[in-house]
């Protein structure tokens, strides 16, 4: 299942960062979507690189072409198939330092996964994958918005040692997360986190962080028993996300310091004034919020129709300027220095990434609760 | 997928903590094997409530069955069914607050989702769900160990406030945790956590903490880039457990902290001396090993020969003594106070279950890999 | 996938001819659903052997019990286990020719495939394996019926030379085809039948024959493009069952003999009078219907609201009483002559055993179709 | 799974008839395989329309590009994207009856499934989505051949009502059916379809038929118990095909009419001379083949080592020249005459996709064999 992922909202990636492009196919999209392309166009442009100084010089448009499954801007049921030609694809930058191991990276465990290699840098294991997933995952962001009102919304939470406060009051929109170019719409923590990746860029250097994820209006019952709990699916998309190693739901680790009465949502009926970012219940099932969310909006992996809280820890990208010892395919002692492009920091970048994977996970769990429950769809939806 | 998982080694669980009993089917357990089930004994019953002053005193023997699947000791390669009848079914200590929504259960999502709700208790929100993955798992543990070497150990690493450092220097055995009964292998920091376990116990309250993971001897080559990363599949299966909030692999969320330099894993040739715990790699890909371990065994999702390391976040038990207050089926605001079972602290008996849940995904993950090159598996297969 | 089948209404078997019993998990039941277990056990008794002359002395009473997911006859929602024990589980009679492979048996295949061998008879290739399929069929009939009002019909069409016309004027219900003991609504056919299968019983001989199916109110829209085509997934869930070897929808074989205005069938408007077994249209399309049904109700791989008709081959049962020719485990020819059972036509039992599979995957299309469409279950469903 | 298939060589297909192109993404392939671009190339233009005068006018050359997965010729182990651009898309010659339901088309089934409908064509219920599969199926027959001489073959085998008696004598090579353009490699009935096809398409008709099918060189031990039996998994495959409405495997519905005895295949020895196209066992279990072959290679759904045969049923084009009844969207009846393109038979161009599915099928039983069983592949796979 390597490359596809998905119940009934199925997405399949495919291309390399140095090939002839990378793109994704969505099985699954129901019929008579009405798509804003300027929605998704926006979204890879939000990921792509060489956005403004902070970021890798490889400057690329990333303009995509549908190949199928749209007919007059509206989804037809059937596979709807997204391209992005590569047209930076500077192989060569990856030439020099072709047989050795750069450290961190995918190089030796691709190669004694497959026993074999190509001088096409990262491959699969590049960030550029993630277009594929980018795309589809505002595709059903679009769909989650229109029928449930869901949105997703992630930001940079802390770049290094520097952390911020936004956790605790969570922007309401992607709009007010731009509007600060590290994405951290916690002004005094963004200008101090720029600081810190100036710092890195200038010492050759990289450095990683968090990214805090909240979802409004998720109505309750998404998300399965067992397997399929909402934060399994979750963790797993996010952790497939490159360079990340860690993940949070609700209250996670600092959770595990508090007692049972300390930790406990308690539950309040909804009327007279109902919470924010609440949805109320099915017929016959009363129409209740929780005062505290500690749980971040899942309980037993079944949303609960408060706010998902998510954070994510994603390590300091590992290619850097400085030299390092590594070895190489003929298993010597050597050292390389990187040259090529330089990204010291992925985060601000990753922001539409992370939003993409919420979007697709939650996609595929609502399509598979109203095959579940058709019901619970005639309840939630939109009207 | 909800109570299926697995590409080749698949495993569904089904049954309720009250109804008739609990199980799993392995399906894609290869023919031939050897089954130790005194080991998959003593796996349920590390499981198991009721071991001592620190658990529940629900007090079940977790005898399995082994419906299909073994002929005389050995597996014939078709599908191993495990069935644990469930002998102590106190529905009734349920039925006291059955129309009451318990806070941080999943009483109301499972109402929402499902429109409909039974007085038995958690159903399959209990942990009690989780004895059909802990034989599956114990089956897989035995398969990795006899074709691979790989050996997987879980440990209590934190309770409530009381950290332990164990993770600098993790177990080596499933024994060396048993010697003590909180299974932190860190005697100083046990007794503390057992203090902090009665301390809550006395209060009516309940403690979370966190639990720590090694993987040793995993061979570089498992796992599969984008949706199937290793640390994606292990989260999956990691954030399935009940109670279970965050994750991280390798450097986790203290790794954002550090730069590129102070964060990149340097390779080293084997020779003279390999690491322990390190395999070598298959013919024309050199032997190497690296000099320190931030990225727990993984990169780009792939194991490098490095030992994986884990460390989760549990919450603590959502059910205690005290008195809370509520919702009802009908939407009023009332209280609760819950009699019956309590377990003030589930860590001890989870470190089975994390254990299990690992090996499932190593299983599936070495499965895939030996189909997809089966020269790796002549090459690291033990002889 | 080998025992687990479906993408929603998934379904795992298990269990040998001659372990401890056999039985199925299904995942993906909706929750509310009132069961009726004595039909369930009504089909299972018509599944089993020794309901006459007509077939094998095997006697079980194939009693079964549920395992999980029920709670006073309402399904939970979550995974239904059946289980029925083998009480009759004779391996002493498989003994005698345990060395010999059978001919156009499963025991070389098997053997060569896992590498391993066991006297317990046939396995997973006995007919007894299908038990699960049958109590999770009816159960999947169940709703179809309560939803839809879908009704799948079958019946022994042909017993080796003698065929019956009943394709042209098929039976309305179950109840139609069981007050005939070989199951073939036209009475004449039926005798000449029961004295071809004893001619074939006296002669220590088996015969083989074909299975029609009609299946009533299939709303049209059921089944997708490409890979699920409603005709693959039959065709796969019915060549799956032992010893069945051809299948046709609609027209098939003979079909392949005609031109395309002689076979085409031809639209017509509902009004003023809908066929019977027709449904009519969503809104927004008209409700249509075709004068002929040569496409079996299916086109494109959708259903179009006509019944669906399909035609199975079964061969003959393998296990014949006369001396045969054959090989043993060290490459010996050899002879064998079967003593146990001998069952001289299995066409009869087959007979709810492919009613349950072709349930199984309407079941499965309807749960996809109402995932990617609840406005079409909003418009079919019954009220 | 609409346009998803394969557990382990999965494929996924997308694109419309008349929109910017059709393709397929293969998830699975091996990493190391030199691939052939002719012979994709070969296979894709044998399935092309406008081969010659039996063939539809609409002539596209079908240049595939391969847009990831692949480099300098050899593949990388990650997923391999074809891609064909439509050039020829006529959409206009579809809106003249955009709005009437072409009798035994997909129009009706499609829009009363998706409730949406665009007037381009048959969409993904044009033969055009093979295109992808053929590219998939034929790399997959090279691997085949590569690692286990796997070798398919697949012909013409009548057409309307001229039989041929091939299937008692099949053809040894694709070059060997290619000889003859209506592709039945028996002149005289080759020459007696030639003019069924004329008379046909003279008469503005269309004609069905029946395809052929043996695969050369089978090892022993592919396809697996219960769902996924060979027969199973070929049928699914094969009935997935626009305009297939038969599957018969070995004896098929003849083998029906025969008693045990005159049907069971008989087993012998394979010294002191096995038979071509027969595979020998693995060690310690015998090296044997069967006297005849009703069973079609395959028994209890695992092949036996002998050729598999299979025969298909296709019924005639819908697409006729003649005026026909129909029903138009708005439920009034009316008439319509096709213009557009007329293919009187598509059952010559239906041979390269039926080995395609063919190999796609045995290629996915492949690979989860070699994940079951590594040591069966170090036994069969080719030095």
């Amino acid at each position: 299942m390597s490359s596809t992922t998905g119940t009934l909202y199925k997405i399949t990636t495919f291309g390399e960062s140095h090939g002839p492009g990378v793109g994704a196919v969505v099985d699954g999209c129901p019929a008579g979507i009405k798509i804003d392309t300027h929605r998704i166009q926006r979204q890879l442009t939000r990921r792509r690189p060489g956005q403004g100084k902070l970021s890798t010089p490889r400057n690329e448009a990333d303009e995509f072409e549908i190949l199928s499954g749209v007919y007059e801007g509206i989804s037809l049921g059937t596979p709807i198939a997204f391209f992005v030609r590569n047209t930076n694809a500077k192989g060569n930058d990856y030439m020099r330092w072709a047989d050795i191991y750069r450290p961190s990276h995918a190089d030796y465990t691709y190669h004694i996964k497959y026993g074999y290699r190509t001088p096409l840098g990262g491959g699969r294991a590049s960030v550029r994958e993630t277009i594929g997933r980018v795309a589809a995952g505002e595709l059903a962001a679009q769909i989650l918005e229109q029928e449930l009102g869901i949105r997703t919304v992630a930001w940079v939470n802390s770049i290094g040692k520097v952390d911020s406060p936004v956790m605790d009051n969570p922007p309401q929109s992607i709009d007010e997360v731009d509007q600060v170019e590290v994405r951290c719409p916690h002004l005094p923590s963004a200008e101090a986190m720029v600081k810190e990746i100036e710092a890195a860029k200038l010492d050759g250097n990289s450095v990683g962080g968090t990214i805090g994820v909240i979802v409004y209006n998720v109505p309750p019952g998404l998300g399965d028993p067992v397997f399929d709990k909402l934060e399994a699916d979750l963790s797993r998309a996010c952790l497939s996300i490159p360079a990340c190693k860690g993940f949070e739901s609700g209250s996670g680790f600092s959770g595990t310091r508090l007692r049972g009465s300390e930790h406990n949502d308690i539950f309040e009926p909804d009327s007279p004034a109902p919470e924010p970012g609440h949805r109320p219940g099915i017929e016959g099932v009363p129409q209740i919020h929780t005062t505290t969310n500690r749980s971040g909006g899942i309980q037993g992996g079944i949303s609960n129709g408060m706010p998902i809280t998510l954070r994510l820890a994603f390590k300091p990208t590992a290619t850097i300027k400085k030299r390092q010892d590594s070895v190489n395919e003929a298993g010597e002692a050597t050292t390389l220095r990187a040259g090529g492009r330089h990204d010291p920091c992925v985060l601000p970048r990753a922001v539409p990434i992370v939003e993409s994977v919420v979007n697709l996970t939650l996609m595929d769990a609502y399509l598979r609760q109203r095959a579940a429950r058709p019901e619970w769809w005639q309840r939630f939806k939109k009207h």
